[in-house]
């Protein structure tokens, strides 16, 4: 038996693709967890960005919270000009409600799969997961929804990035609402305090079909988006074993 | 008086058997608990394949969430061809959803006992039985609907494994929905971090009519599956004694 | 004034009878308070067995989750032939739905009490007691309940072991659903984790109106049943205190 | 201005009434708070039966779940003869249950006050008060209530004694069920595990009106009742402070 | 711009003023928090007492749960003759419902503000603030309840303490249902065990306005009521820091 | 690609612009969470005096529970005359219940506009948003709100301040009511105890846009408002990680 080769999405961001085997699974759904500050917005807005210019490949950032003209402000700190790829039809910004999103689920999604199709989109981020998993009461429709949400997601054929909102603790106790057993990778953003100062790490926690590094890496947000140190592993005060 | 020696149904994951007394109990309903990343799929796609490959025993996977073909994809990492053995008629790949299983406790099964029975099927996979638990909402109804789903699977006859999607933070503190006193056994993975390294180990906390091994292991995923290092006891920071 | 003497029922398990003044007290409410694991059906069984193999004590088994059949075939394990013992009316097996204990209290147990008189049975075990708890939502009825529960078994004159499904994890924090305050006596089966190997442990929490050990003390299953070691004090880390 | 003088109602328990000033105040409604097997019934039973053989004072003990009989049997073991104490009038026996004191709380009291009057009672337990708290579903009505118990019970114009059933885990956190707001003292009984060895402790938390002992002492269930240790401070782990 | 001078309300407690700048300012509202045991009723009528014997300012005393006759007695052991000076109109007790505060709320307050103008009453206590507050389901009815009191409050120009029934088991976390965002000062009274022996200490956690001590400090109650040492910091096991 | 530069909002607080690149960002929403006694509103006027006294921007603080009184007698120790500013139309003072900020929604919001417009309003504190934040009974409607809220401020084009009661009790997990994943910034201030005595200390957890200093730091509340000292940085205990 021969093992299959899983094409790959390179995110070019320094230091993550050898992490996981050279890139995001193609296709794949891809969950980052991680609470405010964290760096979420950063390192998706960067998967897309190095997307078209190293890839020439267009990308959708789908928001129910950010402001269009503020993202861009902010992302222009690290030297990305998103009006500037937008306007080269590269780079789709799409506010939608969670409600819409719901209505999608039930009707069939025409309308994000038209601007998908028309612009050739390749990959996806949607920013932030959250508010669409409160519209649902319990977790079993929260489940289903989560199920019918990421079919939709599959049938596009992009390979999606979905953030949540999430304070990371204890390592060892990740809640992402049930998504996490239905995505194919999850990668947590850590924001934690040592010593008085508040350093950020990376951790892939699995991701299917893949060998990936199990190590929590530091991480730094720097003036041209998000960097990851593989040979850094950090250790918070309660995983000390010695 | 006699012991009755209980037939025994070995996983041939390297390292596995040998913790408890050369297999599953034959007919028994196992329980797999283990967090996102912790490896129950792989498990259990390993004990259903090497009963194919190893005793010629078809195997079947019912699943509520994980879709075919990536799966399939999935597997072939560990040089598994699924969709072969399924041509094969060796290996059966049933998609269900939690309400068809809860409407099949009503009616008596028909549709799975027929495959079994066609297929002659002695291993069964159920991953994960979580979906299920939540379509229940108070603790007796749902240990109810597990009793009658558990009648239903003895009356098929099969060696079963049921993964359970927890994370097992404390490790005396093992909550299973209330299935976990009702299965013949329980295996539990873990996925924990120490010094800023995720490791895996398994333990077998329970096994009816089975004198096993009580120590918790070190369990790695590697290109050809899972496998268990029965001389490498794993100790967590928080059950440190010294 | 002269103090009363009870009369005892010894259990005959290696090691037991010797912490609690030769026994269980005639008559008694005894709960066994376990997790999945612990042991508590082994150590309720060898109570039944023992009754009737050194005293010739008929003893009934109610339960409402296990199968017969899968009981005997894992007694068999440590030697107990129950489906001899059963043959000889010396062993019955019962099966009953929480439901139906519910239905009982209200009809006040005549058929249990039927097979009670007619096999003149002295000792009795439920195993469990926690799905019969379930059936009561609030704290009030369902100590109404127990009471109930428990002044229909005393009319019946046995000595009575019951099983309650739960982890004991903090060995301060012993949550028997309210039980516990009723009944005659509580045991407690612990099932941790030190190093890497899961340990057995015993201790007798209360036993009103008898002197007994303090003491939490090394238990083990073994290829006859239960065994504890009277001399072998087990300290989990939680409560060191040097 | 002059210090009022309060009769002290001596328990004749060894070591408890010099921890408070000797005794409980006259007409006081003191609580009593402990686990199963903590002796807050020994407690109870024992500040009865020495007031009859010290002081010729009658005492009534009302009980929810005891049955006498048991009570009588188990209480026999500290050499206290109830059923002598209860021929002679000296003693009253009282089970009620928890709706029957709801229907008192509203109608006035009669039957129990009758008693009180007719046999001269001066000493009271309600052990436990537990279950009637439970009958009142929000905080306010168990608050409401227990304050017209209270009234109830002051208007009897007997020494009081209620036990709470009640786990003190956390010795910084005592929940009676928002009754420890209201009654005039509150006694802690310890029964927590050190080395594997569990032990008893008393504290007096608060007493109005009353300087009070401020430390955790060792207490000891022995064949004569119960005995407490001035001089044995009791010191659990984690409120250790080097 | 010049400062603003509050005037100042002093307690006269032993130690206490200083740490507040010579007292709580004029007219404020101020919360004492603290568990059972812990000194916040001799506190509040020492507050009364030295107001009428200092400065000649009547107090009211109002209540939802102490009874008169058993204050009066439990206060005469700090030499406090509550009954002498309510005779002499200095000292008001006021025994009052919960659901008549919440009726006063409605209709204006009428009658308490009578008493208030009549006796020219100028320190005024709460004891306690608690049931009052469980008069309401949702925090923010709460919230808006306590404001409509607040305001009441502070049109009848009294200097106001008010306690409130909480455990302080950790610092950090103080939980006044709320209130604490509304009142001018907040006065936490600890009452923690170290090495097995009960310790009372005192903090203000907030005074607008005021440059108050940060300090946790030793707090005694002795013959004569509360004393407070200035120069003795308290330091509980889980703040240490070395 | 060059980067935009924000224009900065410096607050002039003593220590803090330079965390933060010289200030908030222009029109931006910041959210400053701290507990009762933590600094908030001394903060926030000192943000609005700042503006008026070094860069004539008229400043507006609209407030759901302070006093209008109370609150310039309390800020009158830091020498600010928030009446004389009020007179000179620099300080706008608007008490205004969460109802109304609710209508506010519905309606847009003309009122307040009326009054940013008119005194050409720069700088805007709302203290706190807690009280609004509690209107709302889901997390969906709670999100939803914020973001119409958040929506209407911008609008405004003020540089807006939020405070948010909530004590930081564990530094990893701050919970803003969902509020801050949609503010540009969150501000959390300290006030714990070490050794006996209350500390403060800042930490700019997030600025979007902002490379800001990630250090807790000592912040201190003096006679002229707030201090921030960029070079102490505050370990708490429970972060320390030798």
């Amino acid at each position: 038996m021969k093992k299959l080769r899983f094409e790959r999405v390179p995110t070019h961001i320094p230091g993550f693709d050898k992490l996981v085997n050279n890139g995001f699974k193609k296709r794949s759904m891809n969950l980052i967890i991680g609470g405010a500050g964290s760096g979420k917005t950063i390192f998706s807005v960067a998967y897309l960005v190095n997307g078209i210019l190293k890839h020439n490949e267009p990308g959708m950032y789908i928001t129910f919270e950010e402001k269009k003209e503020e993202l861009y402000e902010n992302m222009s700190e690290f030297g990305w000009d998103l009006a500037k790829l937008e306007k080269e039809k590269k780079f789709i910004f799409l506010e939608y409600s969670p409600e819409r999103v719901k209505k999608l689920l039930v009707e069939g999604g025409g309308l994000i799969e038209n601007i998908i199709t028309r612009y050739n989109i390749k990959r996806l981020v949607i920013d932030s997961i959250t508010s669409f998993v409160l519209l649902y009461q319990d977790e079993l429709t929260k489940k289903e929804a989560a199920l019918s949400l990421f079919g939709l997601l599959r049938s596009w054929g992009c390979t999606t990035l979905l953030t949540s909102e999430k304070y990371i603790v204890n390592m060892d106790k990740v809640e992402g609402g049930g998504l996490e057993f239905e995505v194919d990778s999850i990668i947590l953003l850590y924001h934690v305090k040592e010593k008085g100062i508040r350093k950020r790490a990376i951790e892939v926690l699995k991701m299917r079909g893949t060998k990936h590094i199990e190590k929590t890496l530091k991480m730094e947000i720097t003036g041209t988006g998000v960097t990851i140190y593989p040979n850094r592993i950090v250790i918070f005060k309660h995983e000390e074993n010695d």
